[in-house]
């Protein structure tokens, strides 16, 4: 058995989700769920029937107070680090999904002091460059202008240091040792950091002066925070707030998550032959060592990487499913896989450019609210 | 000899400030660095001249910069959990005249997260309100309203949190245990909360882009805060700030400092009924058992608490001197002397509670800027 890694820092080795349901103590998205959820939705995000998104808190809570007609607000976010890559993509694109589908706000958190806190070397400079930059990626997503919130941690501390000190006040070193792996020598701002990431699960309450459910839509390396700020609200009189995790888009070389800190990652401001290069040069491959054998055998869509990533970005089920045979029976080779991969993220990115481009324009709608 | 306790949070015991000076590093105040300051004050506040402000960091080098032309801003503030009380006025009074003499800017701190955080049943709800009251006693002391800027950490987070993580990053929890002695049960909320509280000792110089000495008065029980702020500040390129001590106000009945958190403390908005009581009832005499035996050993005005009291609240230093010899000789009684404080506190805060009351139209000026 491979041992796997997965904190909100660092996410490594061959994960086992089961596992990590069970290490975290998360349910598992059954198809119950799933159907529960198409009552209202009428179909259901392929991310969902793939159980890329495979594992929640509360989201049958959600869907409780969702009927007696208790609206909740979806809030997720991105600690601006680095350019936006595909992975990040993922949890967004789900989380537009269940805007459209429940009519529902988004608060979007830019946590910009998160990994200035956790990264030696970054700096706050670096870390507003990549605020705007990520933000422009955000809403090429296509979130709905009218019903979606930025909020950025040091841009509107005036709102929210004082929620977190609310938190914070209910969080031992202890706890937040217990759930970071924190030492003596953390600094204090990466450990008061945590609430201010519980901040965004409840602040459209404290505005709004009634408790509204929340559901967070993420990647489950998260978790970690949203389990301690699951303690924390009922004590400051508080839903718990719901989430909703998503597997990790691999790394193209490996396993573990795809992360803006390491090379061979696929940014979406990348150009049509950067995507092809990465892709021909590191996707791993789950093709044969000759043609002829991979013609005979077939190849191993399971641990290629290029299929993977069609899973995660081809909304075709049909067309994935051909894919997925052919490459097994050996009729599709592990170049052309790669071309389809190419062809596909190439022509998904294209779009997302253009629309990225666009959003220098509408920024302020998102922030000034 | 006596054990006693200063930190931020706790001061108990018999002080033995010369003790005290030599445990925090700091520097006495010596009759040179008097004569020095008084080639540019003209004259020395009776708090310097008393030894009541006693002990510093820096002092000098504030002078030297002054000298050379470059004025410091001077930075003190009040932590908002009870009514201020006469304890408080004793640094506020001495800043007012740092501000008059050498014409500098104030930054006026009231960090209304802090005692919510260290006290368990303080809300904010009361630091709210204490924030209110507190302020009305701090532009009663007279602060210039062109040179005086107040800092609310909760309502200038847009500003101050940003500041506060390039000081976060650079203090370990380790630090923070070795200045505080926090433990693993302390909240991450007060492990965190230096950070604030080092801002305004280098804010001014990041609206202004440019270094600015700092000097803040304050009473010496706050030292550990600026100790780690003074470590920190070179790393983030601004100068270590300069500080200027003074001893406590005792307590009515015993030694430590006033609290606003004990009883038979005198708070400003007092009656003068109540000095009165308080005074007559649990201010500590230096008299003698008996009439007889006071007219003839006489009484003890250096363990004598409405003595103390004058000296930090009666400012011409003959009438002192001819309480002191008349206490020492017998030919004044413990009641008299009593009469003598009530009488000198009750026309001051009179004074100060008119003012209190015009400062409720004047708080904007302060607040906005």
């Amino acid at each position: 058995m491979q041992k796997f890694i997965v904190t909100p820092w660092e996410v490594k080795g061959n994960i086992d989700y089961d596992k990590l349901i069970k290490e975290f103590g998360t349910s598992k998205i059954n198809d119950a769920l799933l159907e529960r959820t198409k009552k209202h939705t009428k179909d259901l995000h392929y991310l969902l029937k793939r159980k890329i998104f495979f594992s929640h808190r509360d989201f049958d809570w959600i869907l409780n107070e969702y009927e007696k007609g208790n609206k909740f607000f979806l809030y997720t976010g991105r600690a601006p680090s680095s350019h936006t890559h595909l992975g990040h993509l993922v949890p967004w694109m789900f989380t537009k999904w269940l805007q459209d589908k429940f009519k529902v706000d988004l608060w979007f958190q830019f946590p910009d002091e998160e990994k200035f806190l956790f990264k030696e070397n970054l700096t706050l400079k670096d870390t507003e460059k990549y605020t705007y930059e990520n933000m422009l990626d955000v809403i090429a997503v296509g979130f709905d202008p009218k019903r979606t919130k930025f909020l950025v941690d040091t841009k509107h501390a005036n709102l929210m240091y004082k929620e977190a000190i609310k938190v914070a006040k209910k969080i031992t070193f202890s706890t937040a040792k217990g759930a970071f792996g924190f030492t003596d020598e953390t600094n204090i701002g990466s450990i008061f950091y945590t609430s201010m990431q519980a901040v965004p699960a409840f602040l459209p309450s404290v505005l709004k002066n009634k408790k509204i459910p929340c559901l967070i839509p993420h990647a489950i390396d998260q978790d970690p925070h949203f389990r301690v700020a699951r303690d924390v609200m009922p004590k400051i009189d508080q839903y718990k707030p719901a989430s909703i995790h998503c597997r990790f888009l691999p790394a193209l070389t490996e396993s573990g998550k795809m992360s803006g800190s390491e090379g061979h990652t696929i940014f979406t401001t990348d150009s049509e032959k950067e995507v092809e290069n990465k892709i021909k040069k590191y996707a791993f491959s789950g093709g044969r060592d000759t043609l002829e054998e991979h013609r005979k055998k077939g190849g191993n869509p399971d641990i290629d990487i290029s299929y993977q990533y069609l899973t995660f970005f081809e909304e075709d089920d049909k067309k994935l499913e051909k894919i997925y045979q052919d490459y097994k029976s050996g009729k599709l080779l592990s170049g052309e896989l790669k071309q389809i991969t190419i062809e596909k993220i190439n022509k998904m990115l294209k779009e997302h450019q253009k629309k990225r481009d666009k959003a220098r324009k509408q920024i302020d709608k998102f922030l000034k609210w």
